[in-house]
């Protein structure tokens, strides 16, 4: 099936689903039915089927998936087997709170360092390096990079842009408030948290 | 018209244009069109054309909006001009970027505090204060505090959520990866930073 498919917020939701298959006893649980899954994570039926339906095709009826076919499945979708390296550029407070998430790797992607041009924050060891912005280049093309993740401010952002492309990077997620030029064959998702709040604030108004 | 209708992504460009419109010379500008805005930012006409008009109706053929109309309706749209009042409870790393965070503002939305259990966080004094949780309910009522923002681990968000609905507050943005468990009329929205990342690595894999 298309992977290109799968919404954002079934994605969301695949942790948390591969979370609990693989916490079920095998033998005792070769297969497990949409519902069960709905019942236990306290879900809506109808969520739970069309995403195992977008991620896996359909059960069987009755029966529902064969449980290590479901896992393997989620486990592909999510690219948990392959993790993308993935880069963050700006270790300020939230470079810094994104390169300390742990969440990321359930979803298939490994940040391997941050990157800053201030002296004070670099830390060249430790699990989790702060590396000068001088050697982001080589570091990415040495380390296989694929994902970009920009967290400087808006007037240096289509610079560090730039060399994350020339570094082989093929998607950007992009949190400086400014739109990335880029050239074909290169992702970029701009994420606009005020957004989402902005939302709620609007929700709120029309209670 | 129901605000409820326009959705996050129109809401996250509304602030774009509203800059452009207030810096405009008013005496020389009493009009402006979609085409116009939509070249100016670098956007889509169609989807310039589509997000005004959710805000403030069809723009007049061949004139388009009157300039000071449109300017007040995207205020009213972003609450600009009596911003609801919001906390943080959880002021590590990410607690505290999206305190230090200005774009909110010009969102409706005005961050006055962030609480935590942490003695070593807390600050009583300066323009963002972080105080301790035990302060959160009385102040929730003496700054009529609307919207909750849960940076705290998902052990103690639920614990959290309740304290804020007893304080008052009627929506709660919630990072913690949990669900939380609410009464009618509270609204959630789960931020998932995760899934962009996922959904942006999925995209990678199908290029």
């Amino acid at each position: 099936m298309d992977k290109n498919a799968i919404p954002k917020a079934t994605l969301g939701r695949l942790p948390m689903y591969l979370e609990f298959l693989t916490k079920l006893p095998a033998e005792q649980t070769p297969y497990i039915s949409a519902t069960t899954i709905a019942k236990k994570l306290c879900l809506g039926d109808v969520q739970v089927r069309k995403d195992l339906n977008r991620v896996s095709g359909a059960g069987r009826p009755k029966v529902g998936y064969v449980t290590a076919d479901l896992i393997y499945s989620i486990e592909q979708c999510l690219g948990n087997k392959q993790p993308t390296n993935a880069v963050i550029v700006g270790a300020g407070r939230l470079g810094k709170a994104l390169l300390g998430f742990d969440d990321f790797e359930h979803y298939g992607v490994n940040i391997v360092a941050a990157f800053d041009n201030n002296e004070e924050v670099i830390q060249q060891s430790g699990d989790k390096k702060i590396l000068p912005v001088e050697q982001l280049h080589p570091f990415c093309k040495e380390h296989d990079v694929r994902i970009g993740i920009i967290t400087v401010d808006e007037t240096s952002a289509q610079e560090i842009c730039e060399k994350m492309i020339a570094g082989g990077i093929r998607a950007i997620w992009n949190f400086a408030p400014c739109r990335l030029v880029v050239p074909g064959g290169v992702i970029v998702k701009q994420e606009v948290l005020a957004a989402s709040l902005a939302h709620l604030n609007n929700q709120l108004f029309n209670m």
